[in-house]
């Protein structure tokens, strides 16, 4: 997302400076006193500044009397610099040395209180708890809650620009699980093809592999085991639960195969069967019923119905997804208790699973975005059991 | 570090059985009340348990009583209770479901206070600011700290084996800064070539490549310039400061080359040649330095002194190094400021730099362990100006 100086810097200006218009209007519509944004996804969402979280603090201070400041250590005020909004000259760069205090830097730009746009500061969801102390330290009489206040409104409905980001990071998860289903699996362990799976992500364009489930025969049960070096046996599932970044955007896809070792008698047997149906259905259902103004916990609903009346309801132990965007896991959350609703544009997991504890699972994973008539599915790798030689 | 069942279980439960006790015994000599151990490091150092950070909460509470307890949203319990410690028996996993409010799970555990042990709270320095609101609504009468209090004494001293992961870690990163500095880069786009570098990482046996600096040219002045879509020209240096993590162990390491296009007209310029000089002397005096009992300022200052003699003590604009080990900066830092002295086991970066805004820059970047007689060094690519065709 670096913008080089060179370019033609109208597009990033309209875009950037369009968000941080949109989050000033959001702090006075919410009484805050101003957005303090960490190194993170909201930085980049709204500055294009991609800086990595670290211990030393690089903060957007956007007030909402219109001051918009990116406190940056030294050594990456250049980058700062270099940034979309940075660029064009939507952020003043004020750079603190090695040895100065960032957090008293932050604090002379939030005081005084002034205005009638009240008092509290809302920091980024993801700031460290270092930085947040620091600050809390620093501005004792401050009342601090969370930027998602404002922010979630801007980030959870995606532009097309966007949802093509994450189009083609979801093909890209794709061609990876139909690399890896169709290679050979047994005898190799589970940490063994979670590095095959990392270098086929990166391989295919993504800039991080994050993550890469590899869940074998009974570890299939846990829906977030870490690969370790359990040995792949013929006959049995492996769940695959991949994903990273491509262009900033996240991927997100999960496959349940199953491996035979060319041995027709250690096929799927007759429950796997069952419960693979039934979160196939799942998921198919509740995929069918995306549609701007449906609640979000309808949709957990309908996965859950599908899986409850197939006699499984107990063994479906986690929401049916969560939004994706710059972050893996972001707004809106597909769970029994949102008070949400789909809107257009809006981009997410739908991820129903069945756990039988000591035996295996199942689970299938899709990106979908809420489109005005419907879904608009961003994965397109087959749904149906696999059953490979492995 | 997931630790199967059925592997031996005796070095994994004395290893964290003795972290556990020794962070115990720390938290009741700061008077503290509990450790709150998020998804991060310090969990993964204390536990064993990698889980990523997110929105849903994993905890460590730890208290100077002797509860250990591993809340962990259900979905991700078993994975939790397979984790060394969880699977040694060190610590009891507690669950909570979707719409549960895990907050208030971990609030129950830390009171009432009790005990003379006070009642400050110390969270993990990478606690999301989203968990520490809630936990300071939850637990609104404690004041909190950071945990690296009483991690900082355990995690800043390697034990033989964490040195060997982090030199793998190093000699992967060797052998890709050597790959790439032998290829073709002119012509070629600074993201391009950073793109190369995370699969090659990966292929040298990283499970993340967390980064790659690619600064050519001009961009090689912003010492933590993100690759952009500059095109790499011939007559011009490149800085490749590179890393990522190797069996949880993080590298990190900075060379910087200068590519010809086979033009011997287009080799470095006599101040480049002077500054390189000035850099490379710099961290070879620094390093030669390292030895226990040396103060952290001491070691910023020989380096700082071989560049400010040379004439450019205002371009070196960031300090010596940092630590290094499950994450990629920690303790002890080397910057003009700390109150720190190098002790037996300690790594770090040793990483002078000069940046000429508008030109170009140099820096090159070691991991160090202080061993008991003196630096030992764990990266081995050269240090030497490596002048190639490009």
């Amino acid at each position: 997302m670096t913008i080089e100086a060179t370019h033609d810097l109208a597009p990033a200006a309209a875009i950037f400076g369009g968000r941080l218009a949109a989050a000033r209007a959001g702090l006075a519509a919410h009484g805050a006193r101003a957005l303090l944004i960490g190194q993170g996804s909201d930085l980049r969402y709204l500055t294009g500044h991609g800086a990595h979280p670290m211990e030393r603090l690089t903060m957007l201070v956007l007030t909402a009397e219109g001051d918009a400041v990116v406190v940056a250590p030294r050594l990456e005020a250049m980058a700062a610099s270099a940034s979309a909004a940075g660029a064009a000259g939507l952020v003043e760069i004020v750079q603190w040395d090695e040895t100065d205090d960032p957090y008293s830097v932050v604090a002379r730009r939030v005081e005084p209180a002034g205005s009638g746009h009240g008092a509290r500061l809302l920091v980024d969801p993801g700031l460290w708890a270092q930085h947040l102390l620091a600050l809390q330290r620093a501005l004792p009489e401050r009342v601090f809650g969370l930027a998602t206040e404002v922010t979630r409104d801007l980030r959870i409905v995606k532009s097309p620009a966007e949802i093509e980001h994450l189009r083609a990071a979801a093909h890209a998860a794709d061609r990876v699980i139909e690399q890896i289903a169709r290679g050979s699996l047994i005898g190799r362990t589970e940490s063994d093809v979670a590095q095959e799976i990392g270098e086929r992500l990166v391989a295919e364009g993504h800039q991080v592999a994050a993550f890469a489930i590899v869940a074998s025969g009974p570890n299939s049960a846990s829906p977030h085991h870490g690969a370790g070096d359990r040995v792949i046996q013929a006959g049995e599932p492996i769940v695959l639960d991949i994903g990273g970044t491509l262009a900033d955007y996240h991927s997100d896809t999960t496959r349940t195969i199953w491996v035979t070792g060319g041995d027709a008698g250690r096929g799927p047997d007759d429950e796997f069967r069952v419960i693979y149906d039934l979160v196939q259905r799942a998921n198919a259902d509740a995929t069918a019923a995306v549609r701007p103004g449906v609640a979000c916990s309808q949709l957990d609903d309908v996965a859950r119905r599908v899986i409850r009346e197939g006699g499984y309801g107990e063994a479906f132990i986690h929401r049916l997804g969560h939004g994706i965007g710059l972050d893996g896991h972001e707004e809106p959350y597909l769970v029994a208790d949102s008070g949400d609703s789909l809107g257009e544009g809006m981009a997410f997991s739908i991820e129903p699973g069945i756990y039988l504890q000591g035996r295996y699972g199942v689970r299938i994973e899709d990106i979908v975005v809420c489109a005005a008539d419907g879904p608009d599915l961003l994965n397109e790798s087959s749904r149906a059991l696999l059953v490979v030689d492995g």
